[in-house]
């Protein structure tokens, strides 16, 4: 078997579908091999359009992959692999490379920068793996080690593959790597376990904090039995918004210090007993550190590690401890009624009046349903979207954490691919569209058909209320004339709600191509969410 | 005085009149500054079309500029940075930061990837000198280090702002950090000028090969006095096309090894005194190391080293070198009358005939003057315009060591502000304008004038004649479309040679906006050169 072989079929293992790319000269014998293997490849518009493509697609399915050309290729990833690294999503990155003879004498060879190792050492610093196969012998048991560790730290791996390399045959007898598991320590847990119940039994009005790990090392069912059996209610938080279906009985809203609306706050900062289960602790998942909760009320379990009454626990067995608390805690819990959770106001359209963000948000809400993936593009795309009813589990995606600019569009990509019974809609500003926003041209090529509404306000609107200047401001492109370019889709201009709610009608029924939305919002317009955000963050920008 | 205030200066002192870049909330009230400054600020689409204006802008003006925000915008310039590291471009990259007061405790703050120290490690792979301004007393003198550094080294550095020390007033009394020289060795300096002489006045037939480091450390008026003086001809390399005008009567083509008209290849290997000064030896400009000329017979003078019968001399001053052979060499070597210079055929448009690659640049090559600038993407748009007779002194760029796709339509906004006497024509293929090619919005923003060509082959043409397979399709764009999404500037569809000649007159009376010209190309055409290149490279793809 042949390096390629192995490689392509330990890809196939994970479940991968699909490869994310465009070649270049050190990747170009790869590449046709990948083509002919029951992998397919997706060529982006830009490499920036595959790193951010395979990120979502991960989201989705558990692994993505995006592979590229040395140097001009792999550094285009050098930021969506970064926010791959913060936002946990496992994305293998697989690089050509110039072979490994080619570098005797150290010649200087296109696309090299500083030596052979530069490409290398920059994605040290963003993988929690890395491997070069410059060694037959070894490759196959670098491959798993790779694939292992993606696996188990739900965090990106880098593998170079030198291009003499891509036909080497392998040491068929290579000890496959033993899968490193996280250190568990039992007693730990049992300890942690005790405490954790004997707390929660003198809680009066407990809560959950369902967090993003609980979906990254797939533990939403076991906390789902733990929810229902318990009859705790439930919040989420920015970046696990839609952990689960938002339709549910006992689910609130969305948690995130002062930029959550005063119902939900109430509730979560003046319950007695906050349960957060595999959080990501942030500045924008607690409104830039306003969330009001006193530590002495708080269990944080996190992946590896419980922190109860100032107490730390590790060696924790998150899995197991949830597991446990499902089957322990008594049926007792049963969920206020006297609160209900935040609520969209109804929707009705009003005869040429101009669309504000608090709007359109109650208008898009009426169009949701289990088989819609919202993909909202960090800024006021996404903190407005944060009270949107998401029907579908894990039907809303952001990158609200590292919240990279120009994720979206080709977010979508990845989405539709990793589950094509899923429709995504994607909201954008229109300076973020003018970064990545062509990548619409693969839906277009390969038949997907996104929903991608521009929020069009002249610029970066989440800027301006914290410090206005022209730098805010961009040129003002037709974005429904984009489709006229990729030569496939329909385009919609929209400037009030009778428009709006007619786009988005045909934009459903417009379901083999792509469909953009101008939707045009006045220049000063924002959600209260992001209002009350920008309020606390232009005290640092100051 | 502040550190921005400081900051500002020293950019200003460098003559650097533009900053290129998007803000963010962590460069926010840099960028407030800024805008308030007499530095123009030019906001991109996207912060890798920032990197590459900075870089064209940069070698064109000796100084470049790039401003952006922490990890997602730093991160996305890794690639264009290292493009500046690999082609000695002199860029300032300038990322704001999260506050030194914020990063106590380590929080997770968003855009952060690993550590806040994770940013700066990138980038200690693609510059030659960094800087985090975390302390008022010692930012200024870190500012002189880096901003001197940049300078000598003619590669790009990085500053660190925290937006916490925007405001902070500087040390005034800072000692000037002492310009770093190259050490030089004056009596090797004169070793090895009587040897270069003695072989020199031995030669029968020599040939000057002047490289890139004459334009990137300035001295190409003392080279031209050199090769005006002893009268010897002389040759380019690939990435310094054009470091003289190529009208000069002593001026025959660009090398590049086997990927050289037989014409000029025999001349230069046929020498029996090959004088290189300051070349970059790398596989594009050798051919792939198809150079074929007897280090018994070369003279390698390079910054700081030269090589010359198989001996080094180091710690070389290349100035006083090239000044003192200038003045020495006697007056006898003059040019070959009976070898002309390589010479395009003359172009009579032809009614309803394609356009070939050679037939676009004979027809091209009709349109040139002083006054225009050629920016020529990696590939065949610039294998096939090494021949065209550029007129201007550093009139040609291209990024052909390095060669990251989707540099030229950016870097066109950089060459333009550099010198808006100059009127840049990009040739770009389908596939790299589908990279950034919408970064031609930045010209109509700010009433720029561009002609992009786009060299329509239906995808990757440059790696068909390698590997041919799906991954070199495209979606086939309707790229004249492009200035209707933009709102401004004239499009046109070209299909045959009559066309051709029309877009190009209308295109160059269009003089205060962008034009892009859709010129149908055949899917397996492709100029001579890049033919014999990729001979040779596919060798190293199987």
């Amino acid at each position: 078997m042949k390096i390629y072989e192995y490689l392509i079929k330990k890809i196939q293992d994970t479940g991968t579908r699909h490869v994310f790319g465009i070649q270049g000269d050190y990747v170009l014998n790869f590449y046709e091999k990948l083509c002919k293997s029951p992998l397919t490849v997706i060529n982006t518009c830009d490499e920036q359009g595959a790193g951010f493509a395979a990120d979502a697609y991960a989201r989705i399915t558990g692994f993505g992959v995006v592979c590229v050309t040395y140097g001009v290729g792999g550094l285009k990833l050098a930021n969506t692999t970064a926010q791959a690294f913060a936002e946990l999503s496992p994305v293998l990155v697989i690089s050509g490379a110039p072979g490994i003879s080619e570098r005797k004498g150290n010649p200087l060879l296109h696309h090299k920068v500083r030596s052979f190792e530069t490409q290398i050492n920059v994605f040290r610093e963003m993988t929690s793996v890395q491997a070069v196969l410059d060694d037959p012998k070894t490759a196959a048991s670098e491959i798993d080690r790779v694939i292992n560790a993606i696996h188990r730290t739900k965090r990106p791996g880098y593998i170079e593959l030198p291009r003499d390399m891509v036909q080497a045959e392998i040491n068929e007898s290579h000890n496959t790597v033993e899968k490193k598991e996280l250190y568990i320590d039992k007693t730990e847990t049992n300890k942690a376990l005790q405490k954790v119940l004997s707390m929660i039994d003198k809680a009066k009005n407990p809560i959950i904090i369902a967090g993003v790990e609980t979906h990254r090392f797939g533990m939403q069912d076991l906390l789902l039995k733990l929810i229902e059996h318990s009859g705790i209610s439930f919040v989420t938080g920015v970046l696990s918004k839609s952990v689960f279906s938002e339709n549910h009985p006992q689910f609130l809203g969305v948690y995130a210090g002062a930029m959550t609306p005063d119902n939900i706050r109430e509730k979560v900062e003046g319950s007695d007993c906050v349960i957060a289960i595999g959080p990501l602790i942030t500045d924008i998942s607690t409104g830039i550190f306003t969330h009001n909760i006193d530590h002495k009320n708080a269990i944080v379990l996190m992946q590896d590690k419980l922190f109860i009454e100032g107490d730390i626990y590790s060696g924790i067995d998150m899995r197991n401890l949830i597991k446990q608390m499902a089957d322990t805690i008594p049926e007792k819990k049963l969920p206020e009624k006297e609160i209900k959770r935040h609520m969209l106001d109804p929707f009705i359209p009003e005869k040429n009046k101009e669309v504000t963000m608090e709007r359109f948000i109650s208008c898009l809400n009426t169009f949701l349903n289990d088989d819609i993936t919202i993909i909202a593009e960090p800024g006021d795309p996404l903190f407005a979207s944060l009270d949107l009813e998401v029907h579908a589990k894990n039907g809303f995606l952001s990158c609200s954490y590292y919240a990279s600019l120009g994720f979206s569009v080709p977010a979508s990509v990845g989405v539709e691919l990793a589950d094509p019974n899923k429709r995504p809609i994607v909201l954008v500003g229109d300076g973020s569209f003018q970064m990545t926003g062509m990548e619409i041209s693969v839906a277009a090529r390969y038949g997907l058909s996104p929903i991608v509404i521009v929020l069009n306000n002249g610029g970066y609107g989440t800027f301006r209320p914290m410090v206005d200047g022209e730098f805010n401001d961009i040129l003002e492109w037709r974005y429904a004339e984009v489709v006229k370019v990729i030569g496939s889709g329909k385009g919609f201009k929209v400037s009030n709600e009778e428009e709006l709610v007619s786009a988005l009608i045909k934009a459903k029924n417009n379901n083999t191509a792509p469909t953009i939305i101008d939707v045009k919002i006045g220049k000063y317009d924002c959600s209260k969410r992001l209002r009350s955000l920008t309020d606390k963050l232009k005290k640092s920008v100051k």
